[in-house]
């Protein structure tokens, strides 16, 4: 106890930071910008755009991490893994104790709603909250490579200085998408009920086979006034807090009494 | 109303079959054969092994999807994506109507635990709730190729018996694992509280750069008797009711009084 409060008192807050557009994505660099008063900042990023790729690591195949300068004095490394991938190779290869923060992003696009399933910046943070540690994903409705990240920072300082402050409920991480253009203030929330409406383009290779590309619309089921969707179409930005324990409760008797 | 009735009265349940094993893995062979006399079996599955790509889908180049004869009668397609891309050109593309139950596996190892966050059977099955379409995800804890899952094929009868004549509750789909070896019965659980321990063993490549292999060790931080885990190490099967909303509602009102 004594050692930890120690350790505390003695070095900054050590942030790891990831996301899955790649380490030469503008959201990430924004990121960083961000947050590097708040501490150490360590940067661990998918060397390659990584979006959708939900929870994948990699088992199948080698890793590599290399270093990099592509943050000047700021310490960081790109690799050729999935988002998970580097959370588990930051904590596990990289660094010399546990980051007392991760922050996954800022995802090019949206991660409100059903997307968090599909989310590589959202598996990274759900990753470090499974190893206990602090953990937010942020992400802008914007998919844009030139998307303006400017309007986030002043809600990613108060928000990461609320999550070093705090102690962060067991089995939780923090979910933040904030909106296009203006953003009235923050509201927490719950994930609303959605899915998309996928359709897949049919086309014809050089070789005369069929392949197709996965298109798709995103439908908001949930009419809900307290869903992070309700929240982003008024221009605040959304907080969910967000768990990785997948048990339906609220099923539990249903399908125990079917056995 | 009337028409779906008179579609539930004249057609057989159709159940689409997938994993992330691989369409010629021995595991979903053996689902085909547990499950087929229940309706109109279509099988969708990736063309090569998926295991750990969680919820990733493929949006960064296109997909393929072909028919196999590997199945005889039952009509099988093998699709160069991952299990949800599976599920959703099943979906989309290749049936007529949707399905009446999609079932994901069985697969080659423990999908219980944390291992459900990671897994691409599991999200195949997620992926099918998403669409409001009742699911299962099968797991057997044995990782060998030839694995023996006929002990697991009475289970699987009972409990897909179970989801064709009841509702599954909304936003809900199973997560059924198998202990190796005998099995004893049935228990709905929860998801047992737990982690890997990653270690990576560092080589070096012919021309001299290092590279890194993930392993890892299972830790069970869980002492419940209501988990899965719990539920496998007795040797019963386990049945986890699941869900997609990942919302962590217990948080909710401490990171409202944070703003």
């Amino acid at each position: 106890m004594l050692l930890l409060l120690s350790n505390y008192m003695n070095k900054k807050p050590l942030i790891l930071i990831t996301n899955d557009d790649g380490i030469t994505a503008p959201g990430i660099r924004a990121l960083v910008e961000a947050v590097k008063e708040f501490g150490e900042v360590v940067i661990i990023a998918p060397d390659s755009p990584q979006s959708a790729m939900g929870h994948a690591i990699t088992i199948n195949k080698p890793l590599r991490v290399d270093s990099t300068d592509l943050y000047g004095d700021i310490m960081s490394y790109h690799c050729s893994g999935t988002p998970v991938d580097c959370v588990k190779l930051a904590h596990h290869q990289v660094l010399d104790r546990l980051p007392d923060l991760v922050l996954s992003g800022i995802n090019h696009g949206s991660n409100a709603a059903i997307n968090v399933i599909y989310s590589g910046t959202m598996s990274a943070a759900v990753e470090a909250a499974v190893e206990g540690i602090p953990a937010i994903g942020f992400s802008l409705q914007d998919y844009s490579y030139h998307a303006d990240f400017s309007l986030c920072v002043p809600f990613i300082k108060q928000i990461v200085s609320k999550v070093l402050s705090n102690k962060m409920p067991e089995g939780t991480l923090l979910n933040v998408n904030f909106p296009k253009g203006e953003i009235k203030g923050l509201k927490v929330c719950r994930q609303a009920k959605s899915k998309w409406k996928e359709d897949f383009d049919e086309r014809t290779d050089p070789t005369g086979r069929k392949y197709f590309w996965l298109i798709g619309n995103f439908i908001n089921m949930d009419n809900g006034n307290d869903t992070d969707e309700a929240a982003l179409a008024e221009n605040y930005a959304s907080i969910v807090p967000t768990q990785f324990d997948l048990t339906a409760y609220k099923s539990l008797d249903t399908i125990k009494s079917w056995f």
